[in-house]
């Protein structure tokens, strides 16, 4: 049995005090009330978003808790920044099958250092016995009108995408032995695929710049259909267009496309902007110190294209029929 | 494996959306997007609170999925009435260990039936594969001045119970045969630990008039020294004072005392108000048509009595030792 509070003082509490951001709100209440009690920045709403990592299936059991911490906040962090949002407060709730000391510091010094890098502050939680699940909700201040919506593409847009994709689903492939990679590839792809980097400062930079973004979580292929479908619109993307790490490029074609397109856990962002903004939105990556990849286009449907859809082609312009589908969810085991 | 779009779609997103109050915010974006927006109402905050409930350990694995869902939100929704705070909305992320359509409309049905009394929105969550694990995030709105917060006791204020303590425990206690009751009463104490009902109306109703609130989850004996704690304060307690059913009269003392006391999942509130207020706070319990019991009082730490405590004494004056504890959590097995 866990002893619920101990547990969450010595870890989580006074960690949580000592990291509250100079610049916080009088009157936010934290940890050890019934409630935590946040409000935006004037003017602005919170953006929310909650994520559930279960052992197994979302990470492999043996995985360095350190990284574990890093991740679920990370993934959660992503959500904020695929809308725009500041980072401003978490809640963190997990069950463990046991008070395991070791286990709960390593993960919450990894958890915490990704918190006060981004300036978001734990403010309640809850911890229970149980298999291992952690579940966190993430709070953002975004003004309304400029928060990056699912549903506000529009024809003409570019599309583009922040970073690279494929390196998490090349690191699942090397574990599970599907392929295999140069040691120091290998590593490249590991370290993607348990330390995904949330697109913040990007996020923030597209505020009044890129029209709809999202996050890619579960691969290119089916997440882009989701602001297509929310949009109405369709899309045509150059596959050879996708930006590949050199080690992801290593590997064989049909590999790189695996896992660019229907891979998954990139946590980049894929975002759509009027295409006389391209110098803004490049000068948004080079701000953020993240590299955008300018990979197709959205356009609006027609008689003859009467649904949301992404017509696939390559770099000469042949058309690629692709039966890739992005998953819901990673199968760990 | 889980197909979460259609899952989250029929039988949480559309419901969601045709459950969505009149009065909300225009602004308000909620499932289908990477995070949700919300704001409190003007000049007010967010009250946020997390709960996460596995099975065997928060609920036996043979409840009744409809009884579940009204559980999982009703434990959340007692936190925002222990604060004041009016509900505004919630997310949802569980697991569950195969998609059963029964078990999903059933959940749903009781998740919403409550969501819809309380006017609180769904607005996001995710779906998982896993042992089944369930965390709900809620959000209420509060003026922060009036915020019942379990810091703010003052000496010389009463200690008041809203309804009755100890029929969940008794529930409890029947079900793993620790003691035996009549049919009638064993079907009420399952109903209380069934379908705890959150004192919103309460909460509401002792804005301005109470000083300090919790609710009891744990017992009253460990509940009550969290305000004690927080507040820097002692406390007297009567313990033939404490609320009960007519049910748990009927149950030897020994088991009353300790379902009342160290019992749990009672989801009451239990708050102070100054000697000044008792008109008031009887007054917001008729408002809110809850019982309020006036069962003890608070005082000042003193040389003698350096640290926060509660004095328990009969109701003839008589001081008792108790070593009852609160529960961190029940134990279903």
């Amino acid at each position: 049995m866990l002893s619920e509070f101990s547990l969450i003082d010595r870890f989580f509490a006074r960690r949580a005090a000592a990291a509250r951001p100079s610049n916080a709100d009088g009157g936010t209440l934290g940890i050890g009330d019934d409630c935590a009690l946040l409000a935006p920045r004037r003017g602005e709403m919170l953006a929310i978003s909650t994520d559930m990592l279960v052992e197994g299936r979302h990470f492999f059991a043996d995985l360095d808790p350190e990284a574990l911490g890093h991740k679920a906040l990370a993934v959660n962090l992503s959500d904020l920044a695929a809308m725009g949002a500041e980072p401003q407060a978490f809640t963190l709730a997990f069950s463990l099958p046991k008070a395991d000391e070791a286990w709960l510091a390593a993960f919450s010094e990894g958890l915490f250092a990704l918190a006060e890098l981004h300036g978001c502050e734990l403010i309640g939680g809850d911890t229970t016995g149980g298999p291992l699940n952690l579940c966190i909700t993430v709070f953002g201040s975004v003004p309304p009108q400029t928060a990056l919506r699912r549903d506000a593409a529009r024809p003409g847009d570019d599309i583009w995408i922040s970073g690279t994709l494929g390196d998490a689903r090349a690191g699942l492939g090397v574990r599970r032995g599907e392929w295999h990679a140069e040691p120091a590839d290998a590593a490249l792809f590991q370290t993607a695929l348990e330390r995904p980097q949330p697109r913040i400062a990007l996020g923030l930079a597209l505020r009044g710049v890129a029209h709809a973004a999202l996050d890619l979580s579960d691969g290119l292929a089916g997440d882009l259909m989701h602001i297509l479908e929310r949009s109405a619109l369709r899309a045509s993307v150059d596959i050879d267009a996708v930006p590949r790490s050199a080690a992801l490029r290593r590997l064989a074609p049909e590999v790189q496309r695996r896992c660019t397109l229907a891979g998954g856990d990139d946590y980049e962002l894929c975002f759509t902007a009027p295409a006389a903004a391209r110098a803004a939105v490049e000068a948004a990556g080079h701000e953020a110190s993240v590299p955008v990849t300018r990979i197709g286009t959205i356009s609006a449907l027609d008689a003859a294209h009467d649904r949301p859809a992404i017509a696939w082609h390559d770099a000469a312009g042949a058309p690629l029929s692709l039966t890739l589908q992005g998953f819901d969810h990673f199968h760990a085991e």
